[in-house]
């Protein structure tokens, strides 16, 4: 029994990686699926098709183990909301975090006092990704299911009831529903009552290292797995690629940026920001993760080099043109919102702009005012961190995005701090790993996944950059705050041509 | 003695016509020259270079006429200043309308009450273009040169002169100057007090009709002409190509756009606007030239076409693009002040802008909505006017941007309004001519300029494509508005790095 295996539940692909107890890493695999995007505004998932996945996984890297898995332990997509009828069957799909069919719940949730109610309560910042508000809409939009559903679950519960047949959560996929309360770590009996839900209709919240129990004997034999595998709960991907980066208090924030981006850190007590910032998710009585998550990471990177330059041109051709402009895009602002946004501004219908244009600013200007817009944004969503938190040593940065020296340089200045850039891109799995050490033994320190994870380089900011960089900021800040009001009209119009307007 | 010669003094060229006496055309000539640019905001011209190249053309055009030139009228940009000393000598260049230095003078006049007292007298908006404002600017930068000159004239009374031995303005140049009354027609003694300059400083101001002189011995010599050569005054191209494209009432627009635009419009009295949005200029005491003049026509096509595009793409390349996005570019708006703007927002620090990009945005919507943004604007310019006098039956079009079948229906369609197009592109030496025509038979009946302005084309509004831009166009203006404060911020920030922020 020398494996153990971490698996990451992602929006478009699980990936799993088989690992030594050591915590060597032996093989991989990884398998994508579709969203379901038929509807405006949807975005759902076949959890039998991500359990299917999640089965072929695990037969791939159980055979590499000769079936010796010690434990499988998990990292799994956030904000999911899954309806199980009396039988345990599927009243609905997985309704995942992308899906804006809430939107509208959300903005009468702000105007009235209960968005403001569910962050004090809870941490949870109004977005149409939490479950809270998606139980609110499903509750109008299809009372007969809302009313046949007697357990509302996400996809990580649903993959391990398929496994172990019992349901169990743990504290940081609970805490990213939006209904758990941030002091008593249960769900908030107020916001369930306010929904129209008892507790017995949702999981019992456990600790992520905790050992639900052996896989149940169809899939044992299936996967030649022995009677002594252990299902361990696992964890939110938000918590797990934190810890697996090495943050594990206020000393670092971690910044991922992939085709969206996060930047988070972890507090010793519950902090919440009156403008509702970041989210704040409780771990444990002692440690919350705070952050804020960026929709518009990579995914505009992409969208810049195809449209300002081209398709046939590369990455590094868009990086090239814009490292010949100074610091500041001579004066050119780019805002990233092109797919709404969730931190800092939590606004949906925010839509980019370029705004400063004259006539010298050519392709490479708006190619460095873009990559600078996507940083100033990722700033945004960290300022309400640093405001309470005060600034940290440094950043820890991973992902596609931040490729480039010329990135990880230009994220240094804008941040005004050293950015650490973390060589080991599979942290959630890594960290899943861990706790299925920590299961398996009870007495790992997570200080050691620090060590796990190489520091591959460090970039210090140039004060120079960061003087401009100062001087713009306030700027890019005071345009965003007086687009506000446009973003929502321009929206509307967009969305009154569905046929010819509908992001894609 | 058969033909007139019609000159028109551009700000970048000189362009001549030699007319027979019945209006036929006989030949062209064309000489550029360049404009002084070597300091911030500085936009000079030597007038002895203009006044050599002025020399040229008569030479030319003469020697197809065997010097039977009856006269020879003039159409002339607007708002150049010069300063002669006490024997005629320059003591300052030409500084044209686009010379940018009094830009500060021009916000403190706003901020105090003068502004609005010079645009209440004399109909000129406020605007560094405005001889008011540089001759402000100069008393305070060159107090000795200020101090020194004897005489302020343009451009065109400087050519005059140097023909002609005779310093005389006509009412429609007077008017660009921001100092000649719009009751009494004369200059306006309350301006010129606080100017601290004396009436006698300034020509004496009267009918462009007005025959000034014969030709001095000198020049007459050189060019071969006859002693009976009239010296017609002239007027402005701004009034000139109104009336050449056969506007002389409220029943049409004149909407020329080439590399900059305006919209123009003649009306019986005088009318200001609130809002300053547009300038009333004198013609006589029953004709008043009202309109907006925009920065940013042509030039921000060109821009567009080179960078958000490729410089190896044709104009056509960009118009076959543009058209395959519906109208209102998939909700996507361009604000083109990538050089500032005059009409109808008066603001030199104005900066160009794309809001509202989404993923679906590529190539074809920003190029569609560049062109859109031109007109929006156009349609800005021309609003002070709609509001003060109502819908014109037609915009009658020329100008280099509207060569396409395409923009001319985007005109009609954001304006609401039938386009006809204008096939004579020379309106200005043409309207000259009229003038010489008026000047020797005294009976021409300037409507007569109508049937020599042919009309190529019309184009109808598309009711469909109407009501999207009247959707649009408040989120547009609405936009402009909320961004007013932070152009103002981002050019100074472009300012402050003159090395590398310089517009070119």
């Amino acid at each position: 029994m020398k494996y153990i295996i971490g698996i990451d539940i992602g929006t478009t692909a699980t990936k799993g990686i088989l690992y030594e107890k050591s915590g060597k890493e032996i093989a991989q695999a990884e398998i994508a699926y579709p969203l379901i995007q038929e509807k405006s505004g949807q975005a759902e998932e076949d959890p039998r098709l991500i359990f299917d996945t999640v089965q072929k996984i695990i037969y791939q890297l159980s055979q590499k183990a000769a079936g010796k898995i010690a434990a499988i332990s998990w990292s799994s997509q956030m904000h999911s909301l899954i309806g199980l009828g009396k039988d345990g069957e599927l009243l609905t799909n997985s309704i995942t975090w992308a899906d804006n069919r809430s939107s509208e719940i959300v903005q009468e949730a702000k105007e009235s006092k209960l968005a403001q109610t569910i962050y004090e309560r809870t941490g949870m910042p109004p977005h149409p990704m939490a479950p809270v508000y998606k139980l609110l809409w499903l509750k109008e939009e299809a009372p007969d299911i809302f009313a046949q559903v007697k357990k509302w679950i996400s996809i990580k519960e649903y993959i391990i009831l398929r496994l172990t047949g019992k349901i169990l959560t743990d504290t940081t996929m609970a805490a990213g529903s939006g209904m758990m309360n941030l002091e008593t770590l249960n769900w908030d009996e107020k916001i369930l009552n306010y929904i129209g839900i008892n507790e017995s209709s949702l999981p019992k919240i456990t600790k992520p290292h905790c050992v639900v129990g052996k896989v149940v004997k169809e899939y044992r034999d299936k996967f030649d797995l022995s009677d002594e595998t252990k299902i361990v709960l696992g964890a939110s991907d938000g918590y797990l690629s934190t810890i697996g980066v090495g943050v594990f208090d206020e000393n670092y924030f971690a910044l991922n940026v992939g085709t969206s981006g996060a930047v988070r850190v972890i507090a010793h007590e519950a902090i919440t920001d009156q403008n509702n910032r970041f989210f704040c998710y409780p771990i444990d009585q002692t440690h919350y993760l705070l952050g804020g998550p960026v929709n518009n990471g990579g995914i505009v990177f992409e969208w810049a080099r195809k449209t300002i330059f081209d398709p046939a041109e590369t990455a590094t051709d868009f990086l090239n043109a814009a490292q010949t402009v100074p610091a500041g895009s001579n004066g050119l602002l780019f805002h990233p919102y092109l797919g709404g946004e969730r931190a800092p501004i939590w606004d949906a219908q925010a839509r980019g702009s370029f705004v400063g244009l004259m006539r010298i600013h050519t392709k490479p200007q708006m190619a460095r005012s873009v990559l600078e817009g996507i940083v100033f944004n990722l700033l945004g969503a960290a300022q309400g961190l640093l405001d309470q938190m005060g600034k940290p040593q440094a950043l820890r940065v991973t992902g596609g995005f931040v490729k480039s020296d010329f990135v990880r340089q230009m994220i240094a200045d804008i941040f005004n701090l050293p950015v650490i850039v973390i060589k080991n891109e599979q942290s959630g799995t890594l960290a899943a790993m861990f706790l299925a050490q920590k299961a398996l033994r009870d007495n790992v320190d997570f200080m050691q996944a620090k060590e796990k994870t190489s520091e591959s380089k460090v970039y210090f900011p140039n004060p120079q950059s960061v003087a401009v960089y100062q001087e713009l900021i306030p700027i890019y800040r005071e345009i965003e705050h007086e687009l506000e009001n446009s973003y929502g009209k321009l929206a509307s119009f967009q969305a009154k041509h569905p046929q010819t307007f509908e992001q894609k």
